[in-house]
């Protein structure tokens, strides 16, 4: 069969999956933002958008308290997220009846055993399209996956089983994963609901969208390089990006298999900051080391969430990257982290320069490891059906972008790989000593407790145009976690066009020149909070101060 | 300079290093056992011989209380160490007047503040020729890298000296480390004080030769496959290999430096039990993670240490790993587990059988991972030189033995080395599994608490003769911590030679026909605890129980 046909059959089957009363009339493709339509389209009545409106938080408790039950929860979320799939393309695999089967058995046990399941009862979550779920086809985007259905969970999912979460649909995402936009040959392009000319991201870009227009609560996105902190700042989301092995990756599929070095992680995505926590907490508690052998000895401590080594979140001291020495941000980022900093010194904490050192190069051994067998990697799974590989995101096919994630045509050498690994180990060594010394700068008598910084020079930018992830992919060659918090969304009248003269390069003043207020009008600003290896307590609970200092400062 | 002559130069430093009064009358080289020989050669007192056989928790007393300075105690060592460099050549790095004045400063700062510097205060430390000192050189034994004198401490050097230890000594490895015995053409042959003709092991085989002759109290080896476990194995030492990132190990010097996968780790050896929990605790609570990047944050968890894992330590159960199912184990190693599961038993532990699975692919896909490029490696750095990349550890440099850590000759590409990187993920993966599926054996309701299993299917073996490690290097694999401690040493009329008729190929043959009471007779004879990845202080505590069930058994 022709790969073209593979895909017909599988996106027939994929249109079949969605209930036909859930089929709405979307507005043209001319309509830009589509942010309101789940409201206004008919398809959920006024308690659904109510429940689809509502906090993580909130949610958590009323499904425990059985005031509102697991299957209207979860009812009320899938036919936003069948909404959101006929708006911006963001759904993959689309299983309502199992989903909802799911939801009515922990209805059940809550009323037998007046009970919940686990920390996340009755809670809907979504998938992106690596997270195997037994008897469901994971294709990541291949034409070649189409038809292998899974025999076992990804230990992740059994993990939010246990958890009492309910599963309910899986996500979009780019050929190979390895582009920071969401495009592949199985599934077509996701959209930016803020503003459907714009990407959404990726390789989480599927979360991102289904999570912006309240599709889902929260989402599991990956993140190799920015993968899920690209999506949740293009859509306006909150995201975290673990260290290594926090969160179990046993049992999905993935790109680079093998790779052991700058390792891909999975992580949070919602629109509710209590979702990170709510997350973490209960997965790491879940103690998924027992079940991956790759995941870190660690619960969630709750003295280092209470920031036991920050001084007790008293008196913190925030650095602000302003740019990376290699790409200077856009306006609407600029205006962010002036805001930010305004804020948190209103909130009372200590603000000061980051000074970054050698972001260039870490970016650079970072894409070297992953390209050291990239291409091969890539086209054996391609030349199984035949299906060309994608070497652009721009809507026309036409010229390839300078594409961050893209491979290079050969491989290297174990040695040559080797030779890289240590440069980057070493680049490892010289930063962990340049956050150290900052301790004679703070005041505090630490180091600088979190890094505030851009999450990409852009915001959400045309397709095709996502060419520099440098903000995001340094704290992965670092496995430094990162979360990403909304702080505001691009205004023309405030982010007008301001001339500049100095540029690092010509990269550099092709960024700037990609810039106009109209074209990025409406697309989120979100920024991005960085903390230390193994840090993901302390880095939820800067994020939600900082978030509480924005809020007070609006 | 022909690599002779530069070996010549730096063998005659070495040799100036030693105080001319320390040197002593060493016995024929036809005398096996030198254990005795430190004690009766004249150069020790009896204090200083007092001193070098105390136990290191009782040391730490003394030195912290001020009874004995550390002055003396680096003293005695130090003239102990000098004795068996005379008698098994395990020294490289000798620098008695730095050590000393090291010393002496922590004795007057105890002397004005009365406080200790830290949880090691006064304690000398000898370290394997890897761990860089300021001002020294760290050749690990390659002709090319003499004269290269380090500009930074190793970072576990800096901790340790923060912990107010005295590193005194470094010592003796095999060309490249990937050998499990010690010769190298810059130092020489390291030999076993238990019997001349045998190996101490390897890779940290000085290490093991060393402390067996009480000249040091702890030592500090490296693990990649088996480099702790086998000397303190051959030398009838307590031993811990915790897993990677447990012990800081940046700024030291590596064979196969940027290899990312299975790590080498630091840990320590020692001839008393608790030298491996007071050097872990104090290592771990010195927040290596601040100054390596690579470092697990993870403290010195007491309860842990406690077995809050493990029913508090009561109604443990421990599973015997009686052979690989790859080579069978020689009669002392048999008679060693079969006491130890007496003694178990007595102490009211259960005891059930481990069953192996996969021990062969999994150290075959280690070793491929090692060989993707590590003739590149070795190659490189000695043809800097021209001296001889070394191709057997036997007395005579004759035929070449099954050498499992010697490269093969091409490397391979990154690709390659991914899929196999990919397969050991796999075997991770379902040895988990596997272990997790124990709870169902064990009737305390939790899997199997900890294996016991051989260190090694011989006691020390003759010089070149060591040729089979996976006794040890499957946990390296799996990255889970394991520990040796000493049962018994081999006696020919306990440990007869029995008949076997059936072998699993002709390597078990090979092994068995290799074993022979007379050659091996007093050679230590030790086993191994395994514990669960990132579980260092249970193991420490287990080994512990098991030491203590031994003792009382014997």
């Amino acid at each position: 069969m022709h790969w073209t046909d593979l895909v017909a059959e599988k996106k027939q089957r994929q249109v079949k999956s969605i209930p036909q009363d859930w089929l709405v009339s979307p507005p043209p493709d001319s309509t830009l933002d589509v942010t309101g339509f789940p409201e206004t389209c008919g398809l959920l009545n006024a308690r659904e958008i109510e429940m689809t409106n509502t906090s993580v938080d909130v949610l958590l408790e009323r499904l425990a308290s059985g005031e509102w039950t697991s299957v209207d929860v979860t009812t009320a979320f899938y036919k936003r997220a069948i909404v959101a799939q006929q708006l911006v393309n963001c759904l993959t695999e689309i299983f309502v009846d199992r989903a909802l089967a799911r939801a009515a058995e922990l209805d059940d046990h809550l009323k037998k055993t007046g009970k919940v399941v686990g920390p996340l009862h009755g809670l809907p979550i979504s998938l992106k399209d690596q997270i195997c779920i037994k008897g469901l086809e994971t294709t990541m985007g291949y034409v070649s996956w189409i038809g292998q259905y899974a025999e076992k969970n990804a230990v992740l999912v059994d993990i939010l089983l246990e958890c009492g979460a309910v599963p309910f649909v899986r996500t979009n995402i780019p050929q190979t994963l390895m582009w920071p936009e969401s495009f592949n040959n199985v599934f077509g392009r996701t959209t930016n609901p803020y503003n459907r000319s714009l990407t959404s991201g990726g390789s989480s870009g599927g979360e991102g969208a289904l999570i912006a227009l309240q599709g889902s609560p929260v989402g599991v996105g990956s993140d190799i390089g920015g993968s899920i902190r690209i999506p949740a700042a293009f859509c306006g989301l909150y995201g975290l990006r673990p260290s290594y092995g926090r969160v179990p990756y046993s049992g999905a599929r993935n790109s680079l298999e093998g790779q052991d070095s700058v390792l891909s992680v999975f992580g949070p995505m919602t629109s509710s900051i209590g979702g990170l926590k709510a997350f973490m907490k209960a997965v790491t508690n879940a103690k998924p080391w027992l079940k991956d052998p790759l995941a870190v000895r660690k619960k969630w401590d709750e003295d280092e969430y209470n920031l036991a080594d920050h001084g007790s979140g008293k008196d913190l001291c925030f650095a602000i990257m302003w740019d990376d020495g290699v790409v200077v941000p856009h306006p609407p980022i600029r205006r962010s982290l002036e805001f930010a900093k305004a804020a948190l010194e209103k909130a009372g904490h200590k603000v000061v320069d980051w000074k970054p050192i050698k972001h260039g190069e870490l970016g650079d051994v970072t894409r070297d490891i992953w390209n050291a067998a990239s291409a091969e990697d890539f086209m054996i799974t391609a030349s199984l059906t035949g299906e060309p590989i994608i070497t652009t995101m721009e809507l026309e096919n036409a010229d390839a972008v300078r594409a961050p994630f893209r491979p290079k045509k050969g491989g290297i050498t174990a040695y040559q790989l080797w030779q890289v690994q240590r440069m980057r180990r070493d680049l490892r060594k010289e930063y962990l000593d340049h956050w150290e010394a900052t301790a004679s700068e703070t005041g505090t008598g630490r180091p600088v407790d979190a890094i505030i910084c851009p999450a990409a020079p852009f915001a959400a930018p045309p397709h095709g145009k996502n060419t520099y992830t440098n903000y995001t992919t340094v704290w992965n060659a670092l496995d430094y976690p990162a979360a990403i918090f909304p702080v505001t969304t691009v205004d023309p009248n405030l982010d007008t066009k301001k001339p500049r003269h100095d540029f690092y390069d010509d990269f550099d003043e092709g960024i700037h020149e990609m810039y106009d207020p109209e074209t990025f009008k409406n697309a989120p600003v979100c920024l991005q909070l960085v903390g230390r290896t193994l840090e993901e307590e302390a880095v939820v609970k800067m994020t939600e101060i900082v978030d509480a200092a924005l809020a007070s400062a609006k």
